[in-house]
């Protein structure tokens, strides 16, 4: 949930040795571990309060909500099937009890939607402030993963949603997209796919680092939120930045053949729903295509999205 | 790693549905999942800076080994061999990132020796102390997990090591009982297991509330170790106190038929500890013996121990 994640990232698994069991280590979505029944799924997040999350603006009982979810959005992220989660929270002193049952009441919440036990935790009291730690388990469907490196060239890019504003309240009541990426895994091959936590200029790009290519984006086709829409009209920011690089929307990005593409674009065949293709993967460079230009895209969050 | 922890799970258990794919969900040292495979052990454990550590004491290397060796102890206590771990991080907005490193290298450190890979994390920055969540996964041994909940009448209650004042050192510089307990687990049938965090008295209390029994232990038979003698020379409380109820030994008690106890105490298989005999698990009550005398045992830490 940080912007420094990613070095950390990378100097970890720098020093990650290959390991057998290992299948995919540190950098991806979730991690996927060799288990003799198929790939095990697993993912950690942590919120913590003032920096991911006011607490006395959202109230406990919604962070807990989304301490879960975002793990949850991990698992889909690979397009599996969460199993069970364990949690560690670090209370505040004063009313940690209170605030322990409405962090546990929001957890279950969004966990039951998804069948996933909470099977294990660890609670702590402290002088700081309030500290959630979640990892989820997951298993993969058939097909296995969708990684962030499988994008090949000429593959459209899609979209679950409309993107931008999440902050406006989307990011406390989103519903993890489990179902719909299970779903979109059995009725087409999905190349490579993220959740868009950070921002769809910067997530998307990931899957061009992994992937080991480019994307071009096509500025028309990004479906803009509501929110985002609201958002730009008191910041006088354009609508496209803030669906560009607005972080917490947790939509999905995924690449799929021209062919399943087409195809699910014309079905439209996830209820509740709407696909948009919004680019394609190019052997190299990352940019956003406007009014007939093409100029370069930073893949990096909020301000300053397009040198132009 | 706090003492106000069981409460919450008690609640916490009660809220907890049954579910076909969880053999043992909250309150043992890990949670049991069903797989394909054979049992699936998963534990999470928190470390705050302040309640459970202080930083410029400890050092960062130290205190990201202990965050890795308190996960690994708590497979240790089901007798598993540990397969993978998780690990968040909310980091101090100073020095963050060369703090992240040491913890690192300090958290493989210990998982090296036990060949367990770090497949992912969750680095964050914030205004808060540094609050280290570490989730960690195993496997059951064939003869199965060792639960709190299978002591049995008549058995022996034995420990792995000498017990007390961890404070002055053993409870950064603990190596978990990994191969221990799988050893032991091969060479008889463990009835119950527990690792010793929160103190004698109260880990072992775990073990007679899940298995529905009473305790009485014998005081001369319980090892003192040298870290007790010396806190108790310089607290003035006595020597027993300490052992019975400092908290991160990170020994382990378990349970076994008097049969088992006798071949284990006479033939001492585990290379590098000694095995001891501490008392006997009866039908109820909580007691310790002691010139020839019974006295109530507090389950509970550091100060009144016993009444008398």
């Amino acid at each position: 949930m940080s912007s420094g994640e990613f070095d950390y990232i990378n100097w970890l698994r720098k020093r990650t040795p290959a390991s057998a069991g290992v299948l995919v280590g540190p950098g991806d979505d979730t991690a996927v571990l060799r288990a003799p029944s198929g790939p095990l799924l697993v993912t950690t997040d942590m919120l913590l309060e003032g920096s991911c999350f006011r607490l006395a603006e959202a109230g406990p009982f919604r962070i807990g909500r989304k301490a879960m979810a975002v793990n949850l959005s991990d698992i889909a992220a690979m397009a599996g099937i969460p199993t069970a989660a364990v949690v560690s929270v670090g209370l505040p002193r004063d009313g940690g009890r209170e605030l322990a049952k409405q962090l546990y009441l929001g957890m279950r919440k969004v966990a039951d939607e998804f069948d996933v036990p909470l099977v294990g935790g660890d609670t702590n009291s402290w002088d700081g402030p309030l500290s959630i730690s979640v990892t989820m388990l997951g298993e993969a469907t058939p097909r296995g993963p969708v990684l962030r490196s499988g994008a090949k060239l000429g593959d459209w890019i899609m979209v679950t949603g409309p993107l931008g504003g999440s902050l406006l309240g989307h990011h406390l009541d989103f519903m993890p997209r489990v179902r719909e990426a299970s779903r979109l895994h059995e009725l087409a091959d999905l190349h490579a796919m993220i959740d868009i936590s950070d921002g769809l200029a910067k997530d998307l790009h990931h899957i061009c680092e992994e992937s080991r290519c480019g994307a071009v984006l096509h500025a028309d086709a990004i479906p803009i939120s509501h929110a985002a829409k609201e958002l730009a009209a008191k910041d006088g920011l354009p609508e496209l930045d803030h669906a560009l690089s607005d972080g917490e929307d947790f939509e999905l990005v995924f690449t799929v053949s021209h062919e399943d593409g087409e195809r699910l674009l014309r079905e439209q065949p996830i209820s509740g729903l709407t696909l948009h293709r919004i680019g394609k993967i190019v052997a190299k460079g990352y940019e956003i295509e406007r009014n007939g230009q093409r100029l370069p895209l930073e893949p990096r969050g909020y301000e300053h999205v397009m040198r132009d």
